[in-house]
């Protein structure tokens, strides 16, 4: 496929590599050694010899490879097109435009050049973009963002480089990334294209993107309905209001139309819609753990263990369109069989009260609720605070891994577990507990989230492409 | 004032003292220890002469005290009724009802026959409840949350001990307490009372409360709106909806009313009223830092160094009611000479690009923005993530510090500055540099959030409470 060399290139150049600390230039070159880049790597810059101890030539034709897979373009805008005249002599196959200063800034013109210039010798990621980052390669971003996580299967693809940083930041909660790829201005490959790619690629298994604006409405759509099927596709798309719109202007010059139409066509495609990057990546945790197992319908189980919170989240599970379904009779039997007959509310929502801080106890609760066919999905609602106490308690190093492995033993697999842990931020101690406790519940594929909204917002937006896939 | 010695005792007593390490009896006793109370504590139990090294009494006349503050009462709901009179023999002014197993269980007999008891004679606070939370006279919960934190001016009452405590621990991230009461089933001391002594304690300047039900309406609502001219009280009803209603009977007995007209009513007298525990705790720590400067209007201006994240955060204000503000055309002029012309946006949202990395820049940009008369608040937005880079390239230990610093001495007083600061949870380094820039942010009276949603939704609230002091 040709997008193979861009995502997975071999050799690496930099043209506007310079010794100047402070620049992006700089930064991406430190990246790259410290990922320890699977290919190879060429400084270009005309008044040095070695840049960070690599030998630097002073043009990209001087690079002795007859072909060059990447190379990235960090010097300023007007200079670019003279760059990718010689990159297209070069027979460079992808350039990719770091440099800002495009028609973000109005000047549609350079773009145009550029894209002239260009036209069927090679192809163009950005301008104004950061590129791919690739761990099968160890193409990475800057510095301060090594490659530490195993590749996963998550592809993303991204009209802003700040926003790319932060998906990759964040999927090391819990969705591994095969690629991410920041288009910027997206002037040339696009979006409908990088799509199609990762469509193909056996490796990616599930596909975000953060849009501004896209061209070719048509042909994204069209393309957009072929994957859905065999691979989600969840989109946040902002410049949503008019002020939002003019933002985008600034930011990638986009010029976008309807919000409103072109959410309604990213659901008619099958796609996962949602408005902002928290969403984003609770969805992409969700569909890593969920994808295979999830419910038509909205009814939930909440089982916690003591108190208020449980009348919280029922409101917010009846304000949000799912239902605290009543209990088959015989579950309610096998319950009240299982519990103490004090503290405890075998109703839903079911209080296990301070039975619940067994393990084993939570472990049958979520079997027997596993079996009730009222039953779409089941919350489970720790809190953490409780945890260190808990360990104290049953003499344990980490509790958290044992209510893990239970529920593996006693879930039904074709029934959800969604894990609400709400939780007091402050206390570093909390927040260790907090990330062993919801690794060890993604290892069983569990998700968590800090919020019953943020859990049931996710669980809506997977119900719908389950429906989508069932239609 | 008559809850003086509820709120801060000086003497507490625990019938159904027991030397079981899994009673809730055993950790309250382990707290008030490990807290090292200011008062005397007495342990009741027949069987026992000594617990956790602390004489214990047969019977809580037997105490050498003529009166007794505070006694709590843990033993099963049957024997409470036998206690109650043994308490007012001896003289006790408050008795606090650990125990379950009433109403929240249909049990509503057992509570009408200790009312008739103590009518009178003794205040009740419960059942169901775990009671009062003082730092002033050092008396808390249980083991697992000692009191660790000064004394603050925070006030908070509920009918949770679950919520009560998830709040004491969310309070660490930066609206100290003043005290907390679990109120329970709250068949005696009423919501109203508890509302009454906080507005006119001067260590109490904010008021929450968690609620299910309240009797007395008008009472309540009438004591509402006596207080709330002088003191901000933030209100969380659950049992909202139907299903929402019946988890909040199991859990204390609560029979409540149309929410919306509640909700309408708690506004109608000045009050906040909030949908989820978040929500209060984001308002709290809101009203902590911008009480005195809170705005009228809605229009805001966003800064950032870089990228997507100010579109999304420019669709979310314009999505819920605020306006993405266009600048005075001073302002931009000023912002034009502070910054160079390229990477940088200087219309509203203001992307400072790389130049933003520069504190001093950043606070420049800020105070220019302080003196437009179009803006109402200020939201600034750091990508946690870049700050330890930050820290290596400008050689300090700790640049939120110093963005803070700045941010102080550049504000005007009476603008309210807003932190957004998205964060990727799962690294430990991003977490403790989270916490160390949210504490500076607060030290200087910023609060920080970690979405645009979140802040605003805060915001949306104290402009209303202002507008509210203002007619």
């Amino acid at each position: 496929m040709e997008f193979e060399r861009l995502i997975n290139p071999k050799t690496y150049a930099l043209i506007g590599a310079t010794n100047n600390p402070l620049s992006g230039a700089y930064r991406f070159l430190q990246g790259q050694i410290v990922n320890k880049f699977r290919g190879k790597i060429y400084p270009i810059n005309p008044k040095h010899s070695e840049i960070l101890g690599i030998k630097t030539y002073p043009d990209i034709r001087d690079i002795p490879e007859t072909e060059i897979d990447y190379v990235l373009i960090a010097v300023p805008a007007e200079q670019v097109p003279t760059e990718i005249r010689k990159c297209i002599e070069k027979n460079v196959k992808f350039a990719v435009i770091f440099s800002s200063g495009f028609s973000e800034i109005g000047k549609t013109h350079l773009e145009e050049e550029i894209k002239q210039i260009a036209k069927g010798k090679l192809r163009i990621l950005g301008p104004n973009c950061i590129g791919v980052y690739s761990p099968e390669v160890r193409l990475g971003y800057f510095i301060d963002q090594p490659i530490t996580s195993a590749e996963g299967d998550v592809a993303f693809i991204s009209q802003s480089g700040g926003i790319t940083r932060k998906f990759i930041w964040t999927s090391y909660s819990g969705f591994p990334i095969r690629a991410t790829v920041s288009s910027g201005n997206t002037i040339d490959i696009s979006i409908s294209e990088l799509l199609a790619y990762f469509a193909q690629d056996p490796k990616t298994q599930l596909i975000a993107a953060y849009l501004e604006f896209v061209k070719g409405g048509p042909n994204f759509f069209k393309q957009l309905r072929s994957i859905t099927p065999k691979k989600p596709v969840v989109i946040l798309k902002c410049g949503r209001t008019p002020k939002g719109k003019i933002a985008a202007q600034s930011h990638t010059g986009a010029i976008a139309g309807s919000y409103d139409v072109f959410a309604a066509m990213v659901k008619q495609a099958g796609g996962i819609i949602v408005e902002t990057f928290e969403e984003l990546t609770d969805v992409m945790i969700g569909l890593k753990c969920l994808k295979g197992s999830l419910p038509l319908g909205h009814n939930v189980a909440i089982i916690n263990t003591g108190g208020g919170i449980a009348v919280e989240i029922t409101d917010t599970c009846e304000a949000n369109g799912f239902t605290v379904s009543n209990l088959e009779a015989s579950t309610q039997e096998k319950l009240e069989q299982l519990l103490p007959s004090v503290n405890v509310i075998v109703k839903n929502p079911i209080d296990l009260g301070a039975a619940g801080f067994n393990p084993k106890v939570f472990g049958q609760a979520v079997q027997i609720l596993s079996q009730d066919p009222h039953i779409d999905a089941i919350l489970i609602v720790h809190e953490i605070e409780r945890f260190q106490d808990l360990n104290n308690r049953f003499e344990v190093s980490d509790i958290g891994e044992i209510y893990a492995d239970i529920m593996q033993k006693n879930r039904n697999p074709k029934k959800p577990i969604i894990s609400i842990l709400p939780r007091a931020w402050e206390m570093v101690d909390h927040f260790i507990t907090y990330q062993n406790y919801s690794n060890d519940l993604l290892n069983v594929g569990i998700p968590a989230y800090p919020t019953a909204f943020r859990a049931l917002k996710m669980l809506a937006h997977l119900i719908r492409y389950e429906r989508f896939l069932h239609k």
